[in-house]
Order: C-alpha cells, then sequence, then structure tokens
C-alpha cells in the first residue's frame, strides 16, 4: 500500500478522533487510543487481514479489543479504515443513547466489533476461544478456507484478572499458534503506577505457560510491524510487550492515569493537537490521511475475492457444509431425529440422573451435528459431557471435538463466548451448577452477546449430597433467572432433559443453563408427544386441568410433586403437577396459555430444592412455596430432602392449609 | 520431640483413619489425605506452631487445607493430634448429617478449621489476606505478640484457577515472607493427567511474580523438614513443589486419578493397609502412634505460655486494645460517635452520591476504628474507598491500612476472607457493583463463614450512564439478595448511607454489600434521629402513615418515589414512601412492625433501578414494579432513566391504575 501520508498522520488521526470524541462525550477514556495509535496503524493498516466492504467475510482475521475501555480506538479505526456503519456521525454521538459507539465495545452494534468487551481479562479469553474454533475449522476444511488469526490488545488490568491466566496457560497448552496479544505496556492503571499494585514479570509469567514473547517500542512502527510478523509466524501464541506512552501526544497528562478515563479538558487538547501535528478541526480528517487509511481498508480485498474464488470450486457438499455452519442453521432432520429420540426414551422410561439424561441426549445430537465442541472444567465423569464423539482437541489433533478445559470455569465460557462469537460451531460446557458463580461474568456476557453456548450444569441442589453446603447450589437458580436473556433450564426427567437440549440447540439468540440433577429420577413423561413441551415454560405433567390446586415443581422436585398430588387424590383432593422446566420460556408464553394452562387454580405451591425468590411473582399472595431457605449441609441427599422438608408431605401440608 | 514410633507410622495413621472414614461414608476423596500424610506429618508434628488445648491462641500459626476435598487429612490430624472436638465419633461420622466432618472442612465445625474450603483457589486466596492480617498486626503490636506463619496445602485444581494468579500475584508483590505454599504436585486431575489440560510450569510461574520456590520429593520426611524450615526463614513468600503420588500405598490405584473422589472399596482398602503395614482395625490407632502424635500436639504448649507471659507483662492498654482487637469488639463510644456525625449531616443536608457519603462515614468510621483495612480493586478515585488515614500497606510499610489491590476483584474478596477470619481486622474494600460478579464465589464464603466483611459496591445502576451495559448492574441487587446471610444494603441519602455502614460495622456474623451510587442524591432524611432507621430494613421516609398507596423504593430511587408521592398528593392522592435499605433487615423485623408500617396499605408500587424479581414477594399479586426487564445501555444517566421509564410519571401511573 503506497501511503500518500506518513504513518504517523495515520495514527494521529486515531488520536484526533479519540480525544474529540471523549471531549464531546464528556466521558470516555483517552488514554488508551492515544497510547495505543501506533499500534493499530500498523495492525489495521498492514498487517491484519479483513475486508470493509465484506465485514463478515468468514476468513477474516479477528481483532479483539480487550481492554474495551478505549473503545474509540475501534471506533476511530473503523470509520478511518471504511466500515459502512462506523460514520462519523456514529463518532461524533460516542457514548449517546442509541448510537453504534456505546461507552464499551457491543458486539451486534457494528461490523468490526467482533466481541463485547469491557469487563477486563473477557476479551482476552474469547480470543483463545476464536483461536481454537479458528484452528479446529481449519482442520475440518482446510486452510483454503479457513487461516486467519486472533490479535488480541490488553491492557494490565486484562493481565491482572484471574482469567488472564486461565487464558494464557490453556492457549499455550494448545499451542495456538494464531493468537497473538499486544499487551499496552503503559506502566499505568486507574489507580496509578502499576507497580504500586503488581510486580509481575510478564514476559517469564507468559513464557512459563508456553507463549513466544517480543518486547518492542510501541511507538516504533517499523518494530511494531517486524514483531507482528514474527508473532503471526510463530508455532506457539505470542505475547508482544508493546511499551507505549498512555495518552501518547498530551503534553501534561500523558503516562499519568490523569488521562485514562476522563476527557483531556479543551486547553489539554488543543495542547495536546497542536504537539503532535493535528491541524485540523474535530472529526474533520483531511482528505489525504482519510484516503492513505481507506486504501488500507482495501488492502485484503484481493486476497478475499481469491477465498471466494476457492469457496466457489470446492467439493460442492463440502461448500455447503461450511455455510451452514457459518450460518448456524442445523442440518435438515435434526428435529425429527430428536423427536425419534424422544419416542425411544418414552418407550424405555430410564430411571436415570438428568445429568445421565443429558449425556444420552448429547449421544444424539452430537452425531446429528458436527458443530459441537463439547468440554468441562475437569469434571467430564461427573458432568457426562462426553459421547462416543468426543475424542479430545489437542496441541496436535485439532479434529478433536471435546475441550479439555482444566479447572478453569471461567475461561471455559469465556472461551465458548470466543467459539460461538467466532462461528461455525456450538460450544457446551460442564461444570457444578454452585460453580457458575466462577464463570458468571461470561455468562453475562454469552447473555447480553446473544451467543448460543450451552452450560451444562450438573450437581444442581442439596441432591448432590456429601459434598456439603460449598457445593450445594441454594441460590443459584434464582441469580442465573436473574441474568436476562438466559435461558435456565432445570428439565424433570429423561424425556424432558432431551427436549431441553433440543431447544438449547435451536435458541439462536440466547445462552441456556442446564440444570441436571446428580441423583437418578423417575421417568414421567411416559406418553408419546411430538410436540416439545418443555419449550412451553411450563405445562400440566400429572393432574386434570382445572384442579383446584396447582403444584409447580422443576427438576428432581417434579417427582416428589407427583408423590403429593397422588397422596392428595387419596384423601379426596384434586391437584395438577405443573412441570416448569423454564421460567423463562413460559414467560413468553401468549397470556392465553398461561391463563388456560391455571383455569379454576385456587391454591398454589411450589417445591424447588432452593430458594425461594423467583417463585413469587407465580405464587402470588396467599401461595406457598416448599424449598431451602439458607444453605444446605453435608450428608447423604435422602437425609437432606428429610432434614430441610423438602418432601411430599409438606406439599401435601401446604394444599391443604389453602384450601 | 522424642518419637517413639516412627514418623512413617505417624503419616499411615492419617492415611488409615481417611480410607476408614471415606468407605465407611461411602463417600469422599482418599487421594489426597494419602498422598499429603507425609506433608501433614511433618508440619504438623515437626514445624508448626500452634497448641490444641488452646486452639485459637491468637499467635499459632494458621494451616488452610486449600484442596478442601482432602478434608480427611485435616480431620484426621486434628484427631492425632487431640483436639478436643475433634473425636473418634467424628471421624467415624465423616459426611454424615450433624457431624463436624463435613465433606469439605466448615469453618466454625470445629477449631483447627481456620477456612471453609472445597471451592478450589479459595483457600490460598484466604491465606493470603491471613498474612496480610499478620503482618500489619505485628507491626502494630510487635513481634512478642504477634509472630507466626501461614500455610497452605494447594493442589493443581487451585493453581489452575484464575483466582490462584491474583493471590500469588499479590502477594508476592507484597512480599509476604511468612506465607508458605505447598503444592501437591502429584501430576493428577479429576479428569485424568494434568497434563492433558496444563504444561504450566509453576517453579517459572511463581519466580515471575516473586516467590522463592523450593522443590522437593513430598514422601521424603527429612526433606519436607528442611524445605519448610527454609520457606520459613524466607524474605520472599514461598512455594514448596512437593512431587507426590495421589492414593500413596494404594497398590492398583495409586497415582491415577480412579483414587481422587471415590471410596478405594473393600479390596483396595485392604490391599493398601497390607502394603502399607498398617495392622490395626479401622478407626483404632495403636496406643503407641496415638502417643507419640498428641506429644507433638503438645510441641509448642511452652511458647504458648511464654506468650501469655508477655502479653500479660505488655502495657495495660496495649493489652486491652489487642484483645479488643482480636476479640473483634467495637471500642466504647462508637455509636454515639457514630450518632454525633448523623446529627451533623442532618443538619447539613448534603446533596451527593452516596459513594461519596460512603467516604464521608468511612471518614469518622477509620478515625474511630484502627481496626479497618481498607481497599479499592484499582478504582478508588470512583469508589471513594480512602480517606485522611489510609496510608497504603506496602511491601516495606506494614502499618498502612489501604490495600492496593490491583486489578483483581476475585482476591481482594477473598483476601478480606481471609483477614476477617485472622481476627483483629475489619476489611473493606471497593469496586463497581456489576463486577460483584468476578467476586461471588468469595462473597459467597463470607455468608457462609459469616465474616465480618464490607464490600463496597457504588455505580450501582443505570446512574452510572456512559460506560453501558456491561458496566451497569441490572440483576446484580437480585443476585445479590438471594445470598443467604448476606446483607445487602442500597442507602438512598447521606444518612442512611452512614447508617447503613454502622450496621454493617456492627454485623458480627454477616458480611455486607453497600450498593453506592455515581449519581449525586438529595438529602431526604432531613430531621434529626437517633435511632438507626435503616437498621428496619425498611421504614416510612415521606408520606403519612395509613395512606392507601405504598410507594417502595431503594437507594437512587426513593428521590424519585418521594416526587410520585408530591404529585400523587397535588392530585390528592395519599401516597406514602417506605425506604427500604435492606430486605434483608425488614424480614427479620417482628411481624408486628412489618403490618403496622404497611396497615390501611391498598396499592404497592416498587421502583427500583434494576430487575423486579426479589420485589414480587412484598408486591404480590396485584402490586406493580418500576423498573429494569433487561440490559442497560450508554448514555447519560438522565436520558437513561427516561429511556427505560424509571421515572415519578410512571410511579404516579402505576399508583392510579391500582387506586
Amino acid at each position: 500500500m503506497p501511503n500518500t501520508k506518513t504513518q504517523n498522520d495515520l495514527a494521529n488521526a486515531i488520536r484526533s478522533l479519540s480525544m474529540d470524541a471523549v471531549e464531546k462525550a464528556n466521558s470516555g477514556h483517552p488514554g488508551l487510543p492515544m497510547g495505543c495509535a501506533d499500534i493499530a496503524t500498523v495492525l489495521f493498516t498492514k498487517v491484519m487481514k479483513f475486508d470493509p466492504s465484506q465485514p463478515w467475510w468468514a476468513d477474516r482475521d479477528r481483532f479483539v479489543l480487550s481492554a474495551g475501555h478505549g473503545s474509540m480506538l475501534l471506533y476511530s479505526s473503523l470509520y478511518l479504515l471504511g466500515y459502512e456503519d462506523m460514520t462519523i456521525e456514529q463518532i461524533r454521538n460516542f457514548r449517546q443513547l442509541g448510537s453504534k459507539t456505546a461507552g464499551h465495545p457491543e458486539y451486534h452494534f457494528a461490523p468490526g466489533i467482533e466481541t463485547t468487551t469491557g469487563p477486563l481479562g473477557q476479551g482476552l479469553g474469547n480470543a483463545v476461544g476464536m483461536a481454537i474454533a479458528e484452528a479446529k475449522l481449519s482442520a475440518e476444511f482446510g486452510a483454503d478456507l479457513v487461516d486467519h488469526h486472533t490479535w488480541v490488545l490488553a491492557g494490565d488490568g486484562c493481565l491482572m484478572e484471574g482469567i488472564a491466566q486461565e487464558a494464557i496457560s490453556l492457549a499455550g497448552h494448545l499451542k495456538l499458534n494464531k493468537l497473538t496479544v499486544i499487551w499496552d505496556n503503559n506502566d499505568i492503571t486507574i489507580d496509578g503506577s502499576v507497580s504500586n499494585a503488581d510486580s509481575t514479570d510478564q514476559i517469564a509469567r507468559f513464557k512459563a505457560v508456553g507463549w513466544n514473547t517480543i518486547e518492542v517500542d510501541g511507538h516504533d512502527q517499523d518494530a511494531l510491524e517486524k514483531a507482528l510478523l514474527t508473532a503471526k509466524a510463530s508455532d506457539r501464541p505470542t505475547l508482544i510487550a508493546a511499551k507505549t506512552t498512555i495518552g501518547f501526544g498530551a503534553p501534561n497528562k500523558a503516562g499519568s492515569h490523569a488521562v485514562h478515563g476522563s476527557p483531556l479538558g479543551k486547553d489539554e487538547l488543543a495542547a495536546a493537537k497542536a504537539q503532535l501535528g493535528i491541524d485540523y478541526p474535530a472529526f474533520e480528517i483531511p482528505a489525504a490521511i482519510l484516503e492513505s487509511w481507506r486504501a488500507a481498508g482495501t488492502r485484503s480485498a484481493n486476497a478475499r475475492g481469491a477465498w471466494e474464488g476457492r469457496l466457489a470450486a470446492a467439493d460442492a457438499s463440502l461448500r455447503s457444509e461450511f455455510e451452514r455452519r457459518m450460518e448456524g442453521k442445523l442440518p435438515e432432520g435434526f428435529a425429527e431425529a430428536i423427536n425419534e429420540a424422544k419416542r425411544k426414551l418414552v418407550a424405555d422410561k430410564p430411571k436415570v440422573a438428568t445429568r445421565k439424561a443429558g449425556q444420552m441426549a448429547l449421544e444424539v445430537i452430537n452425531g446429528l451435528l458436527p458443530e459441537t465442541i463439547g468440554g468441562s472444567a475437569d469434571l467430564t465423569g461427573s458432568n457426562l459431557t462426553n459421547t462416543s464423539h468426543t475424542k479430545p482437541f489437542t496441541a496436535t489433533d485439532r479434529l478433536g471435538r471435546y475441550m479439555r478445559y482444566g479447572i478453569r470455569e471461567h475461561e471455559m465460557a469465556a472461551a465458548m463466548n470466543g467459539i460461538a462469537l467466532h462461528g461455525g460451531f456450538l460450544p457446551y460446557g460442564g461444570t457444578f451448577l454452585v460453580f457458575t458463580d466462577y464463570a458468571r461474568p461470561s455468562i453475562r456476557l454469552s447473555a447480553l452477546m446473544e451467543q448460543r453456548v450451552v452450560y451444562v450444569m450438573t450437581h444442581d441442589s442439596i441432591g448432590l449430597g456429601e459434598d456439603g453446603p460449598t457445593h450445594q447450589p441454594v441460590e443459584h437458580l434464582t441469580a442465573l433467572r436473574a441474568i436476562p436473556n438466559l435461558l435456565v433450564m432445570r428439565p424433570a426427567d429423561a424425556v424432558e432433559t432431551l427436549e431441553c437440549w433440543q431447544i438449547a440447540v435451536e435458541s439462536s439468540d440466547a445462552p441456556a443453563i442446564l440444570a441436571l440433577s446428580r441423583q437418578n429420577l423417575p421417568a414421567l413423561r411416559i406418553t408419546d408427544s411430538s410436540e416439545n413441551l418443555s419449550a412451553r415454560g411450563a405445562y400440566r405433567i400429572a393432574g386434570e386441568a382445572g384442579a383446584a390446586a396447582a403444584i409447580f415443581a422443576t427438576g428432581s422436585e417434579v417427582a416428589i410433586a407427583v408423590e403429593a398430588q397422588k397422596t392428595l387424590a387419596e384423601q379426596g383432593m384434586s391437584a395438577q403437577v405443573i412441570s416448569v422446566p423454564s421460567m423463562e420460556l413460559f414467560a413468553r408464553q401468549p397470556q392465553s396459555y398461561r391463563d388456560d394452562l391455571l383455569a379454576g387454580v385456587k391454591a398454589r405451591v411450589a417445591i424447588e430444592a432452593g430458594l425461594g425468590m423467583s417463585w413469587w411473582k407465580l405464587l402470588g399472595d396467599k401461595g406457598r412455596f416448599v424449598g431451602m431457605e439458607g444453605f444446605g449441609a453435608s450428608a447423604p441427599a435422602e437425609a437432606l430432602y428429610a432434614h430441610f422438608g423438602i418432601t411430599a408431605q409438606h406439599v401435601v401440608e401446604a394444599v391443604t392449609a389453602q384450601l
């Protein structure tokens, strides 16, 4: 690319837009965009592969701004490169309601934003997942179709977060050589010098987990280009420690935490522009500079065209499968195959734990969907997330489809987000339900980004028994139901488990939590049903419509509810049992369905081996809840159910008290 | 200590009890106790300072079994050493309801259990806090009274968790030389070989964060003793990488993951005992072995006696202050000093953000209580957790009382647990409310362990504005209220903030979350009150008792509720505003108070800039909620409140619709 303007002019264009946007918004973070403008300039104008005219090109390099507060670096670059959505009006409307230029980069808002970042360390965690996806997809479809790099820009904040260690140790172990992390090594955090809070030798730290490392002056564009190209050719993931000055160009604030997260102020902004030689008005990049940037933006257009030629020339079935995968469509016949499996379950009536039922469902699903990538945070034998198809994905076998995530629940979730964002895969991963706490920041981002990620969370109540309160979720169903756009599903038996798995697989815009029991449960859905009843969120599983008492239950407690209903019937009281595999799905049903289901109900009782908070909207003033009121205890499961009064007898009493 | 039995006999006593207890419970983890029996034997019989006859002796060494699943190692050792509570009956009742020998070690269950562990990495995180507390208390009261070591036994699971990196990098930075981590380096995790999931060079990793490192054969007791003594004398924290065989002694299962978390089974157990030379019956330790252990248990009795002599001889005021601090009692006059500050606030009527009000409260509290240790996860200027008293605690200044935790929310919380558990201190720490997600596993343990830890969580709603949905808590109040025994408090103005701080300080058995606003709020509590009204959880802050409409609100929305009440009054409708600083405290009030407060109320509306789930029990069938229904957005705060309809007008409409 023949630049008509100097590289320095290009970098200053980022600085100028970033300073101006933050100043106009009177809010934001100028320090990183000014400090990393040289890095972004070299990366975007000389090294990275992408095409603004086809921003979702499957074989593009991915760029992740893990230090999401520096969002103006990304927005400025996207505008300068010619991404259509990122207009100068968007830059002017930085951090305003409805703009694509949110305070932190939001996935879905504009092409070029590959993931939502801001919560520190998450972008780095996602990028490891993207590199996993690339490696596997390339192994499946060939380097002709899939051969791209993942670039991360991370700050000290990202690296100090615990998830960073989980991410880099996993990446090093898997030798994800197409992953490069550029560390904005500016010695500054919000509270002051990094040295106030940390003395880590980052080079030694990354080497200890198998990374290639390079140190470079983050304002020397030639050296940066060389470092980036070296990283790209590495046989291991690479850390580029780029020494930068935060707020580069601000005469009084550069190099200090004062420039991290506040507008420069009118005077400092003017002085910075003077020092940098920026002589053009706010938001008005001179044509020559813009042309140079736009020319750089077309750099990979030929490569993209050649790639399209290769795709067009590929075997038709390979091509259509690649396109299906990248579009996230399910293969034809998926639903029918699930129904077939369901008919078999209805006939067999297996009395199994729902974790085991989950494995049975996965055995079907993994056979149907080559796009699943399973895994567990070192609890495979407990989560039962493996099937006959799941040979491990390793440093030497990229065709494997089972991730041995290690004891890294947080990175498992962040990596799954990255795998889903990359496209071509459906990631699922397991741990105990109680340890969703360890992964919660990433689960929240699955929901916020509307990604199809499936969390297989077993040992879902005091029913796990002896491991005790540290391992027994009591508040977790509530806490997860509180996350917007997260499908929390707790199936009652093998049929419901299969149905919930089907819902999770078919969910194109929401992640799912499958809360599964450790203990065996009886078969309750013992009549054939081609309809996925779990998809209604709540439905009558026992008793008659119109019965005066409704007993709501989920998962392992549905069988207890059915037992109570039988006892009530023996006592001459008519009750119905409503299984509630998903409150979120029930809330989405038309009011007519909800009204019909509960017509004639006078007494409401819910039973769940957890806390009651999420039930009261459904139970109302007079309803009663049978469940937990505090932490669990260490004892065999049956003893705990009796001890905490989660029994059919208590349900019967609660119903009787109301009628 | 003259051992009448060999050291090997002593270690085998641990193995024997552990195997037998797991076998009898038919549940548990024999692998670690068998593998680490030599380590425990050397540590407890030769190196550590403690006295079973005075198990809470303030200057004892602390031992943290971070790998909590190996609980039988600890229980066996405590029994053998002669801790009175840990009887052989308790060992026999391992993992049974009501026993002190829970599946994982539970703090409060028995002396010698210094913290609750099981969730991996937490114990290590706690231990860093304990070492911080020791260093500071020693600086304050002198090495004559405070000079002890913190020992941690951690497995690969602990080290692989992200929190471990936060913990060790903080410990290394602070040069916590009285902290030693013994790594049970057995090459095995639940899913198989460590090498399946991790390739970390742990020695290099710990060196990179400033630790001393030692490698040793974990079954060579002489080498272990030397390593432990070397670690004790180090000027930095020390990692001892102890090479062990998991399930040492089990002829067929040792060295494999099969021995990690399941009983050995009758045959393997018998074969293990034969191989180890254990010829005595289950749960029956021969007298000579028990005597050797018990003799070791008395090893530090003289040192403890000498320490008591030094304490008795100390200056009376120093002694009484030391005892006050260790008992966690507040100094006399604390409540009156708070009331004095409150009277001033009532007079001054400051219009400040509650985060600022929190700092004003802390300025008073830190002046009164030398035991506070403040801190922030690199958001000091935002959380406003610093006061005029808070010079930093550093590697060279142990008298400092402000922790620069760095961008380590999870370790901040875990360290605070450790500081609180150690005794002598009241830890508080800040970050944004949304990032409680990062610290949630440790917050849960604060609650489970009933520790006085104060979480200063600012930027508590969409009111933070432009940073957008990644930084805006919407589900967090709900998710935190769901944790048992956690006081979630969201004060409405400066007076309530001071009251909530008082409650947090006086809370001897529960941690507190203070949810504080970024934005300024008007003074609402403008009449003097010596009673801490916030302690009632909910109280009438505006309007008349008996008014037909009750508007419930918390924090920044109380002012909106008051505005709505005024509008309703202008329209001739009588309403009252109930401020609800804490749902948990309201739930604890006598029913009479609750009934009186809401007598005559026909319409109920709640307003909170978060999701509604936690409100429905109070609102009932006909109540209405004005709040969020999903994630937030990036825009100025005022624009967001209008956009999401969290307005007085909507409250007025909701009330009107009901009346």
